[in-house]
């Protein structure tokens, strides 16, 4: 994949100084010094990195990153005048539905591209553009109130558990692993952020967990499996939550874990450790102060907590292209913005991890299984499918390893609570 | 020490029920009721505190705390109705003041008394009493602009290098040290925090420091002897400039550590690392952008960042007697004002790492020290300066253990800067 196999240009490109087209009439000279002179804006958008673009058969421009270098990393192929005026009028948005589209093909390696745009145009576009109206639209639709909450969760996990176990690996988890040595594969690294977890929340045995939002419950089965504790693990998508539940039955956990159909608003009962893990992207600054009321009515004065979420250097809005197609409703955290959760209940942040490269590796590892099983996915959905996701999966690497995305696991306790590990030290030591 | 050996109040505490005074004459026991009812106004402020209060030879109060546990843990004696109506004017800068004149006695332990009235009254009684006004004068007075940080600096740092040299350490480090075992001693704990500090930093031989608030210049010493960096500290306090390079020649070090007499503000010059140890808290949250800007202009775009400060849980003025009497324009912030450094310049937050309780087993090793050299301390000083300097060292001891105070180091990075180690397990291992 990555490579124009799938291009539907059917000629080949052209001389850059058009020679070829010399004879052509004059309005399709005109209309044709018209898209270059618009292919010339958006190559000069991508400023530095080192591009060709190309629409159709016959018009081309290179980005200054190229001109300035001598050289071009990739070539990116719009199909037509209307693919490009829609990437020209929106940017963010208008790229990725033509690359979903097959409308765009990058003749090149996909993330090596991926990484020069988001180094050239580091807000990937967000706000420039012409459509400015749609995004404000969008942001009032997808409000994460409860109902809505369910349907941005629905739209994104309840697209079949079948399909993500061909590239989560055999954990399920679908958030960042934690990678010890280089060497480490997928599920072990998987594990390995459980167990790194776990250490965190100094868990010891028959202590209560509450856990929002558990996914397919493989951090909630392995607490109950290795620490003996007893969990209660809230998540609204149903999909997730019947995966779950048949697991814990077929461990002969369903004793000690109980997986709830519920939004994290509705959480009560006591527990001595709150854990979510890739869950706060979902919740959206406005409900923080609400989800640091849940937890301090729920977590013991002896008790700890951690959250593990995507955050971002400063506040900013999520990729629009990502938020409308991919995560609705989605919103990664600055640090500042994560404290709304933290000041008003007045917990002590203990520990801020930043596991940013540990998800570029995950989601590397991911996008092979998921790159080895295109034909399955594409027999489940269909071409367009197929490529929202590689380019989803593509821009995800590129955004944790340009740091347009971090990832925080911060770890937290209620003010008085002495009863803490001396140093981290433990978190290293067998 | 902590006794009521100093008590000024030679007769013997009467009966609780006052039996010894019936025969007095109207105006006198007029006045009594009127101090009783301010005394006992003064107890239901100290709330679960289990404490006696007794004003003078006569007068006595029982904090709602005594009365419901029926025991207390110290009783506070006021020498007379002023000392009473200061405090109550003004709880928290009135009894500090009214401690160190030793118009106030605790018989009891100090540090448990302490620990009780600051879990009774988390928030030190700031604001309350009748005279904000001068706190908002004082808040005006001691701002952190380049004269007045300077002022502010040798109020508190250049009261004489012989008198930290009585209960620092051989080390003369004055912020908080690491301790990885429960019995390393207070020398071994600041060098270990000194380690901590520059495995966190990632420093390689030959790299260029910049370290902002040096100190006597423990740690920039350090990281050149042990480290093989090159190491400019800046500083504004004479006293510890000329110790620090005092220190650099006699080990033969100022070939590699240049200590500088001036403002971090004017800090120019690249570095492959940034670090400042206890400078923040005298920084203001209002120069956090500036700092901020400081560093974005030095450090390497490969480089690594780190500042440990003391901070809060959430905004909050810092105690104002300490404020006033010990750290003039002093404000340890919360996480969220401290994000005011970074955000702005696009810096990623690599580590948090939280060590309040082991700030709290520095200040009982430099309390140790403290009081074992008191009357040193009295012949250098004088008896007011002595009781000043206990109450906060013990106030500052029970500041960490309940959580008033926090101990933050903060790892950070250029956002590009992939050039980091894998995980944390390598500050762990030697």
């Amino acid at each position: 994949m990555n490579s124009s196999a799938n291009s539907r240009s059917a000629k080949p490109p052209e001389a850059a100084d058009g020679s070829a087209t010399r004879n052509s009439v004059a309005p399709d000279e005109a209309l044709r010094s018209i898209d270059g002179r618009v292919l010339d804006r958006l190559a000069r958008f991508a400023g530095a990195a080192p591009l060709e673009f190309v629409m159709g058969d016959r018009v081309r421009a290179l980005t200054p990153g190229a001109r300035a270098t001598g050289r071009t990393i990739a070539t990116v192929r719009l199909r037509d005048r209307a693919t490009l005026l829609s990437v020209i009028a929106d940017p963010a948005i208008g790229f990725g539905d033509a690359y979903a589209d097959g409308r765009i093909e990058i003749d090149g390696d996909l993330i090596a591209f991926l990484d020069a745009m988001y180094r050239a145009v580091p807000d990937g576009g967000a706000g420039r553009g012409f459509s400015p109206r749609s995004v404000r639209w969008l942001e009032r639709s997808r409000r994460n109130t409860l109902k809505g909450s369910r349907d941005n969760i629905w739209h994104h996990y309840d697209i079949g558990n079948a399909f993500y176990a061909l590239w989560l690996g055999s954990t399920m988890a679908y958030t960042c692993a934690y990678y010890p040595e280089p060497t480490t594969t997928l599920d072990a690294a998987q594990i390995a952020k459980f167990d790194h977890v776990c250490r965190k929340l100094w868990l010891r045995p028959d202590q209560q967990v509450i856990e929002a939002g558990c996914g397919w419950g493989g951090l909630a089965l392995h607490m109950a499996r290795h620490y003996g504790v007893k969990v209660r693990a809230f998540n609204i998508s149903r999909e997730q939550l019947a995966f779950a539940r048949e697991r814990a039955r077929a461990e002969g956990l369903d004793g000690r874990v109980e997986f709830v159909e519920d939004d994290y608003r509705n959480i009560a009962g006591r527990c001595d450790a709150f854990v979510s893990i890739g869950m706060l992207e979902h919740v959206g600054v406005e409900h923080y102060d609400a989800l640091g009321s849940v937890i301090a009515r729920c977590l013991d004065p002896q008790g700890r907590g951690l959250i593990h979420t995507i955050g971002r250097n400063r506040p900013a809005k999520l990729h629009p292209w990502i938020e409308k197609r991919i995560f609705p409703g989605a919103q990664p955290p600055s640090l500042s913005e994560m404290m709304q959760i933290f000041e008003p209940h007045d917990f002590s942040v203990l520990d801020v991890e930043n596991l940013r490269l540990h998800y570029a590796r995950t989601l590397t590892d991911w996008k092979a299984l998921y790159d080895a099983n295109e034909e399955r996915i594409r027999a489940m959905f269909d071409e367009r499918f197929v490529r929202m996701w590689r380019l989803y999966l593509a821009g995800s690497i590129t955004g944790f390893t340009t740091g347009s995305l971090q990832l925080f696991q911060v770890l937290f306790a209620p003010r008085y609570n002495n009863d803490l590990p001396p140093t981290r030290a433990h978190l290293y030591h067998d």
